[in-house]
């Protein structure tokens, strides 16, 4: 090691040279591209890895820029560290978070199952950028070295699946959430102005008794809030750290209160409440807690295909279908057919979410798939819950913003479904019996007569009895929590 | 209606007519089997939806019964149900709670969507069974009848879901949750005993670090408690009870006050802190909730499988194989290869962790296909649920009571796995270097030498440093959290 | 072995004796009940594997009796039995083929995942019904030994995936075909009295341009067709059995020739063209044929959901839904709304497709599980495989006997819709342009008029021209292959 | 139109114009930015469906290219194009097809259902095109129209479908088969070379009777060849173009004999036996052949997982696993412990599979969500197949080149398992019986003797016997059909 403290210099990020460096590891050189920090490891993975476009994502890069800070803020307040090496990797550091070293993190998701050349690719491009800023020379390890210093204390078995849970924290807060909470107070807000709107209600796609607009899209929203609220729950899971376990749980070669400082800082840094993991042998050995994060996104999926699919059917027509609500048109929607208009973001709504649920089968299998000390099924899982989140998010986003907040009440129509209704003859069932009324609505059907119509010819009721008791406004109840 | 109050008379359970009677509906009259109590409905049911040998589980009439039985309580209290209607309900409710009316529930899952026909057959059961008590006509639907009376101020598209979610609590308190439990505390019981028990660490597979078996255990056990968390954290969900929405939410025909009257009454029947659901449209419209408590199963069965594969490897030989452990030797393992044992427990739980996954697959996708006012997939939603939790239930046991208690460790093969690793050498990176330890262990294996022999060859370690760095016993850490 | 010849007496199937007789196994001796058949083996998986409500379905016994029957008859030509014990086991033998010995097969699915236990379990009951008709001493294994006799030159291996695929072509061409094809013989017959019918077309659920109601049921039938193609091709992989691979698939203990002879004697024995898989290992180190079978059920419950949901669709109302189609009124819909009807064939058989992707979500998994020389997840394959095929068969029967045959139009809809779609002026785009039709539609929908006057008032068209161009009738074109 | 025929002039790729250019569609004029070739309704489209990072495959742009040469020229044949219009649309079809238009196909997966964004986006690029080509106004839809000329007897609704046929084939063709056949040709050379190395199998991962090297890497190798033929013949259905049903199933608006000219078209532009489909209705409503041929991808998966698992198993160690393979070392395999080597490839090609399997989930759902004369999941199928086919075909070939073709046999431990193991005792079975068998292996597993040992020591056997009868070479067989 350097006896004198080398000066931390203000070079910006970036790489002049053409052509090619050498690098190295523990099984030789390997020629990089001249204009990348990455090292031997990450080359190495570019060749023997090159499989299909999916590109490990950028925020796990991000959320590891976090977990290098804070290791080296612990291994310096271990005194593992010296000040300017510490330094020079903060600065690195920093840089990955903010996103400014993407350029420099190529690796694939199909490559090794724990992650660990994406961990090296931080290892190699932060030692490298910080021996940038320590004026020494690329490639040559020292003075900060990727394993020994960028890596000091940890292993891929306990880094990887901490970043993970930071990218996955930050991606169900930074994104998804704050789309859903628009969309659902979307919702209850013009659920409420509709909630003296009576509809006819349907079940088995029959119809059935009446309720309200607003009721009907009260019931979205109390399914979207409650796919919400499972979401942050799963955090719980998320908040817990496998750092400090390193290789396979036992926290070799990492100091005494390793685990908890890190978790501590990350927390700080972070401004969430992560913790260490109490049971690193679970942690690292399993990816439970992302497979359970990835079941509230699968179950948030269920909930939005009914409403998406609720909304097109009851969009559909215009003069052939339900047409009780009108969606914004957006765009034509046939090459051939002129003046079409469809329920595209409905459409994209739900193939989102069959995505969704495909991706969920991935991640389950794949957390079922651990073995012994490891669970080396990270990639495709981490790839998947940050994918379905983007998606979810975004199509949230979109859904919202160009159907649900346009959509109208074709009132026209839904007051002529009221009208038109035979199952209104479920309120003459407290009065007349159950078999007496059912008669009636069998008649009324059969004869394509009114309700009304039918019920009197029924000599079961009188007209002052069917006008008191048959009145749809008296059969939609109050709010949202029935009788 | 009679004028005198009927007596309830003690007449045991059972018919003993033969040939047929006749029953109606409001289609007509229907023959049914003279010695079953069910009426026309069923009897179409039975004629239409004669499907495979699945029928609707018994154990969603008995949650029916709570269900019937509560309201019929809260019917009487308001004045609707006289004193002697509510008592014969109420007697053959009882019955059905104790399952001796299940002969009397034929259905089959593949029915309607919403239950109704399920939901009849208790009606019908509990109406013929009431007048049977009070000394009428069988068929007669008089003085009890079926819609009128014992389907009093409810609907399928409440009950139903309202059952479900009463046969869902049962199945997790009463069967899954006491075998998890006994399963979790075994596995750490034995896990404590071998804390000290040092032994080698595997990732990718491949030869790591040690780590002690009790540690590994505690690993398993780690993921277990995590998984009966989520477990008894999705019933709060299932807490909550949709009754008293009837048809479509509102809770047309229902008494105001009903929806928390049944559910205060049902809680109190039970002992579980049911209450009422506050969005009935979300309630019936879809049933996320019960999509969520499947799900924590389906994360359950993937920390299970990572479990007993890891067991039954850790098992693998005797003599060509991992060999750390010996599992209970409880039938011959092979028809053709004599003295023949294998990891058969585990093997039946790692099926049933499959096909727990994939119901999973169909309860979600079946969550997601609601319509409107009602998601009519209720049927196969209850089946796959009630099937996942009893598999995995009895499945526990047997694994607990026939594999887990009986596992003992080899403890020879164990110290030499350990002996012979060179994966030690990491022990030795933080005093030489990262580099220069992977140069001894690639020379190692290269050479076929012990790691020491390696280590001293290389000139980079001396024998006192290598004998005081590479002791396994040191490399083990304390306890579970790691560093 | 008896050097006298011991006779076959014609003792008819029973066993008298209750309380308990001893058997034995190479670990020791069982008390088995007295009244059954079986022996050491299968009352030791008893004990380990009540699990669920899941048995071993029947079907397997039975293609396991064949199986039996045609190793028997092979050791026999091949000098290896002799007549006596020959003839006895195919009494025996047969007796299971005709599931006459059912009640002797009584173990679970959650059970070794080899299906060993299951094969002991035939083993052990022909061994002792054959001791039986011998007069020999049941649990005794003379003068019929299931090891050395009943099992003579096979594995479970190699006969259980042999009698998974007799039971799974059995279950395809005895169960589901017939059933599929007398359904898609169903609808085409419907299809071809309605061709001349014309309806709107939906697409994206929006109203579209006109086809005939004979050209949708055509197209269900469509998708029936190729889906019962891949259901027939999937045999191929099934008729290839495994049986002659022994243990590990080199057919250790077995004669040379065993495999072609037995595959032979099954082929004359089921008249189905069964054969040897030319590659042992392959036939037990996977289930791949068996994955593949469960794939074409899979597809073909894609297209039975297509075709359910579009059912229940077009029969939405009756007078606020589609309504172009009027289902059979099997029994009443609801037990709180008199008179209603709801699709329930159609209901059931959605849960059916559901459940099927599901079990097909198991199957694949477990496919992708086996181990070197063994897929053990064998019983869970074939349990789900034939769970598929009886409710697929049932409900395709049910749904065909009791809502497909009874459909009926609802003419006066069918045409309403037809006269009031815009859409029709899609066969005026040729003529005026795609740009100048959409302008005529929008503005149809947005000032409410009908194509005709909307396509006069835009002055791109007279009369003359739209009542030429404008007709349902010649925008249908002809049959099934468009233009 | 033009009185005199424009002149095709040639115009490179490309547009200079910077800042925006007025485009307009049906509903009124859009900005597009001026250096692309799209229109209007891809900008709508771009704008409203901006999610995630999922871009429409520029596959089916190139496989949209050759619908549109192949309707250009159908259209010109038939008098419907005239020469100088086909020949624009052709130079522009040409581009597309060899991907020089890529950069002007920007949308998203998350669409509207039936692709017809992605439609337009094609018919607005090459109508643009073609504009400039001819020297006309960009944005000017003359003298070459998106839908009037571009999409000439078309709709999104048959071309769609088609085109992604057209790409899911030479994704099979192109990418997928080649590489899989390179794969199974390694793995049957590699077998050929060890047909002579005994091994000990491994069923239920215990010790088994042996068979050699050559005949489990020929496993391996006939499961690949099944699942080549079963996705080769997954294309019969790809083969079937919907082309010519335009927008539901009828052909409206097509010229007769449009539906077999293109496909004919089809076929000899990419000399594959395209045909058309015999039934259009099934052929749009739904995408049962894309479900059939990913299920074909999936049954691959499957396979190729159990091979990859067997790989890492048998190669697990150096000193504490298996140890039976010797995978090539391709790069360190741990930031933490030195000289680490992990099984890399395999693991990339399980987590692949695993994707897989679960894009099949999403397949699968998304085809049974089919509705009336359209499937409208077309997007998210297209997509998922294209992915799944990709990594598969890339993950084949890195698997194969730095995984299969590099493994090496530790030869000396093989033999050692050999000599080791007990269950050659099977060889014993014909001779003494099962049950004696067995209580020798007991025995042996017991008392911790050599198979010989314990043999002679049970009296049963003498020295010349067991020689005689134990010989491991003796045991498996010849080739791979077993006995």
């Amino acid at each position: 090691m350097p006896t004198e403290t080398p000066a931390l210099k203000d070079v910006p990020i970036g790489l002049t040279a053409s052509g090619s460096r050498t690098e190295f590891d523990s099984m030789g050189q390997v020629e990089v591209p001249a204009d990348r920090y990455w090292g031997a490891q990450t080359q190495r993975s570019l060749q023997h890895f090159s499989i299909g476009d999916d590109r490990m994502p950028k925020a796990v890069y991000r959320a590891y820029g976090v977990v290098k800070k804070a290791c080296a803020l612990v291994n310096h307040a271990a005194g593992r560290l010296p000040d300017w090496k510490m330094a020079a990797i903060l600065r690195a550091a920093d840089e990955a978070i903010r996103g400014e070293l993407d350029d420099h993190f190529p690796l694939f998701v199909w490559q090794t199952g724990s992650g660990t050349q994406s961990n090296m690719n931080v290892n190699e491009v932060l030692s490298n950028r910080a021996i940038q800023l320590l004026g020494g020379e690329l490639g040559s390890q020292k003075p900060v070295g990727p394993n020994d210093d960028v890596n000091m204390g940890q292993s891929s078995n306990d880094t990887f699946p901490t970043a993970m849970h930071i990218a996955a924290v930050d991606a169900i807060d930074g994104m998804l959430v704050p789309q859903l909470t628009k969309l659902v107070e979307t919702i209850e807000r013009k659920a409420d102005g509709w909630m003296d709107v009576v509809k006819i209600g349907r079940t088995h796609l029959e119809d059935a008794v009446p309720l309200t607009v607003g009721q009907e899209w009260h019931g979205w929203a109390g399914q979207l809030r409650d796919a919400i609220a499972q979401v942050e729950a799963s955090r719980a899971g998320l908040y817990q750290l496998a750092v400090g376990g390193t290789a396979v749980g036992t926290g070799l070669n990492a100091p005494k209160g390793f685990s908890q400082d890190v978790a501590a800082e990350i927390a700080r840094l972070t401004g969430k409440p992560f913790v260490t993991a109490p049971n690193k042998f679970a942690a690292q050995g399993s990816l439970d807690a992302m497979v359970r994060a990835h079941g509230a996104l699968r179950n948030l999926a269920v909930a939005l295909m009914k409403i998406a699919n609720d909304m097109r059917w009851l969009a559909s027509g215009p003069r052939c279908g339900l047409a009780e609500l009108v969606l914004p048109s957006n765009e034509p929607g046939s090459s051939i057919m002129p003046g079409k208009v469809n329920p595209t973001q409905c459409e994209a709504m739900v193939m989102i979410c069959i995505q969704v649920m495909g991706n969920d089968t991935a991640v389950a299998f794949a957390g079922s798939q651990g073995n012994f000390e490891l669970n080396a099924m990270r990639p495709v899982i981490i790839d998947n819950f940050l994918h379905s989140a983007r998606i979810l998010a975004d199509g949230c986003g979109k859904f919202r913003e160009y159907s649900v907040e346009g959509t109208e009440l074709n009132r026209e129509k839904i007051q002529q479904y009221v009208d038109g209704s035979v199952m209104l003859v479920t309120a003459l069932s407290p009065v007349i019996g159950y078999q007496n009324a059912a008669h009636i609505a069998e008649d009324a059907i059969a004869r394509n007569l009114t309700l009304k119509q039918a019920a009197l010819a029924s000599g079961k009721v009188d007209e002052a009895l069917f006008d008191k008791t048959v009145r749809p406004i008296d059969m939609v109840g109050s709010g949202l929590a029935g009788a």
